[in-house]
């Protein structure tokens, strides 16, 4: 017999079919036992009248009965299949389960995350963990979708390469072939999608990984992300922010309908009116903040290009200069200001866009420095040396073989999820995220390499 | 004046029209030029009469102009924009072009690759290029769809993660927050969706980075790839060879319309006989191995579970046992054979299977053991040590919370291309692949990172 999914059962009344899944409940009234079955579906009510079925919460099942129509009171609206219920013919317990760890059907928050994260494949189980992963399924696919059928083309960039100082600290990877070199993995693929819009496709994306070694936060997972990265050739900011607005507003739509936009276009503040104004450049423009069904996009724009370098800056000391990036380095100053840079550089607002939801920064990006000469000028003015310009040389380079103008966005899709799902933390979104302390789920990693392995490796540990 | 495409001008004709992409050629007959204007759409000839524009190959240029019909005998079949041409009024020049260090308007072939890989920004304006990274696209973006379509849930799966002794010769990433210790680049997902098995999920799949630190060959990339990883909770093999099968027709059909599958079912050639009629596991089915457009699919199924440990495995002496995987320590015994397990474990065959194209192994897979005693006795004859079998701890843990039969393939999409696309190298289908010596594309690595960096990790350089 072909397999039969819970949430079939309600077209195939009268019909003897098997079911596999789950015992999600077992409850006895006397010599009756009710089993509710899960699952991807659902979940569907058995019964066994025979009082002979013994099985336990959890145990992997195949079940076969004829299906019944259930009489008008037992109509159980809270199920999708409550018109139904499965008359037991045979159960089959396939795989037994041990009582679990803790229990999956309730929301989760006040079970320690730490069990929650070695037991993550248990956790997932848990209807509000497996309803988030499909929503992110779901969003991803959209997206993909999305851009697709308007000419972008999604291309994966390398996730072994070059360590530059770009913004936060690097993970590296030691080379076997070149002792003493290592590899970086990626923070983003800003200069691969720049260097994609040089090559001529114009319309670039990738849902893709990404890496930062940062101490711990609260609401964020160790070491990856995930973000939509897009980029596009012959564009205004304009362009990018209408693409990214129409792209949000259809998730919304189609993947969030119980969600309310609350302002449509998304209003568009300056940097410095948002730090007037709401004392940050996120502010959470929701008008009740305990209502989770509030989306209140907006935009930060016209941020100052440079910033005074601090100690925390990760360019501290890079050269004799005084200035860090307040996006990166590859963000074009205004053509308005570009008269600035040599006298004023504070003064100079650059064409980032950060694109803001519910108070968290859900994305930044902007148009980007095309022209190899103001580049050049933007190194500067951060004082990198020439070693540290030399690892940006092939940049340069590419930008003497003809460059369109361009630009692009990185939403992240953990922080949008985060927001959209108002969830406490971008980890309640993924399937098995590194805690903040960089324990890895289930896996008990970092662990310990042989011996063997860092000699291959070229490498000491230090006592 | 809004952006029309080259291709959009053919729906134009008598309007005027702003063009923006790259000059792809210059041909001068007297005062008059001859200007092929590329962009993401195609290429469309533009001409000056004014005898005054000088520009130059690969400049990025606006051009403004009236769209013209050719006369009849002027049309260039050639062109999808072959029936019109463009009057330039005023033409600029948004970005020069130095010389290109390589010509794009051939197949590129018998360019040194380094060189080819150092400029690769230049190199994927090649037409071949450019066509291979969007059919790249395309097949993701249709292998998405057709999966989501079936209930399969995309799931993203760790980056950062644990050294295992799987099969090949992991990368390594020290980790800051605990020295000494390092996280592991996953060698595939395999652990992950097998757990993602038990939370439920029943269908999973990804398009998902994998690395092996493996020696160089010719054909391939070093260190990454990229494969479609996908995982069935109650299934058998059939269902899994049919879902591939019905994948990669409709694959052919929608995105390689001149291509033809030779056999359909494909066939199904045990390993026995596919060594016995064709010397090799990878039998390379074309009835013309001349004609690009054949496309020979098939599995080889009914392979040993186990084969003799021999010094180039990675198991070797991992214990005292003779016993290696021949596919992967989770494979389950053919039920038929589990009784040969103890006494001759080279006869037992696996419920593996092995997509092989045109004489090249496309993907594996396998349905799974799901008893954790079965997965106990296979460690003990691959001879794992008490403290290599805690490594895998998680998983017997896991198998004891109710587990479902599961299996699934992991098909690689750069080898898919390369056999579908007639390359003699994935690198081919590959937007910055690296060197089969371990260089990047492009940007300067592996390099060299700093004292504090070292530091920070508590490594030290072996000298």
């Amino acid at each position: 017999m072909t397999r039969t999914l819970a949430l079939e059962t309600i077209d195939k009344i009268g019909q003897e079919v098997a079911l596999y899944g789950w015992v999600a409940t077992v409850r006895k009234h006397g010599k009756i036992a009710f089993i509710d079955l899960r699952d991807r579906s659902g979940i569907v009510q058995t019964v066994d009248t025979s009082g002979k079925i013994k099985v336990g919460s959890e145990d992997v099942v195949k079940i076969t009965g004829i299906v019944k129509k259930r009489p008008e009171k037992m109509i159980n609206p809270k199920l999708n299949t409550g018109t139904v219920e499965l008359e037991i013919k045979n159960l089959k317990i396939i795989s037994k389960a041990a009582e679990l760890p803790f229990p999956i059907d309730t929301d989760g928050y006040d079970i320690n995350e730490e069990i929650r994260m070695k037991y993550r494949y248990i956790d997932i189980r848990r209807p509000r963990m497996t309803k988030n992963l499909k929503i992110r399924s779901q969003v991803t696919t959209f997206i993909r979708n999305f851009l697709t059928k308007r000419d972008f083309v999604e291309v994966e960039t390398p996730m072994l390469t070059k360590t530059t100082p770009e913004g936060a600290r690097d993970f590296v990877v030691p080379s076997r072939l070149q002792k003493g070199k290592f590899y970086a993995l990626p923070q983003s693929p800003q200069q691969y999608k720049q260097l994609l819009m040089v090559a001529g496709l114009e319309r670039y994306f990738q849902i893709v990984r990404c890496f930062r070694d940062e101490d711990p936060r609260k609401d964020r997972a160790y070491g990856e992300f995930t973000q939509l990265d897009l980029e596009m050739s012959f564009v205004e900011q304009e362009d990018i922010l209408q693409l990214t607005e129409e792209l949000f507003t259809q998730i919304v739509t189609a993947i969030f309908p119980d969600k309310q936009i609350l302002q449509s276009p998304w209003p568009r503040i300056s940097h410095k009116e948002a730090l007037e104004k709401y004392g940050s450049d996120k502010p959470d423009l929701r008008v009740n903040k305990n209502n989770p069904d509030e989306l209140a996009f907006s935009w930060t724009i016209d941020f100052p290009l440079f910033k005074e370098q601090s100690k925390d800056d990760f360019f501290y000391g890079a050269g004799s200069a005084k200035f860090a990036p307040s996006h990166h380095m590859f963000t074009a100053p205004h053509p308005d200001d570009i008269r600035f840079l040599d006298a004023d550089p504070l003064k100079v607002r650059g064409l980032q866009h950060d694109l803001v939801l519910n108070g968290y920064e859900v994305g930044g990006g902007s148009i980007r420095i095309h022209r190899p000469e103001i580049q050049e000028k933007v190194f500067d003015l951060i004082g990198f040396t020439k070693e540290q310009k030399k690892q940006f040389e092939h940049m340069l380079t590419a930008f003497t073989y003809g460059v369109p103008p361009h630009g692009g966005i990185a939403p992240g899709i953990d922080r949008f999820l985060m927001a959209v799902l108002s969830e406490p933390s971008v980890r309640e979104a993924m399937a098995f995220p590194t805690s903040s302390s960089g324990q890895t789920s289930v896996m008990d990693a970092p662990s310990e390499i042989t011996e063997d392995q860092l000699k291959e490796l070229g490498l000491i540990l230090r006592k």
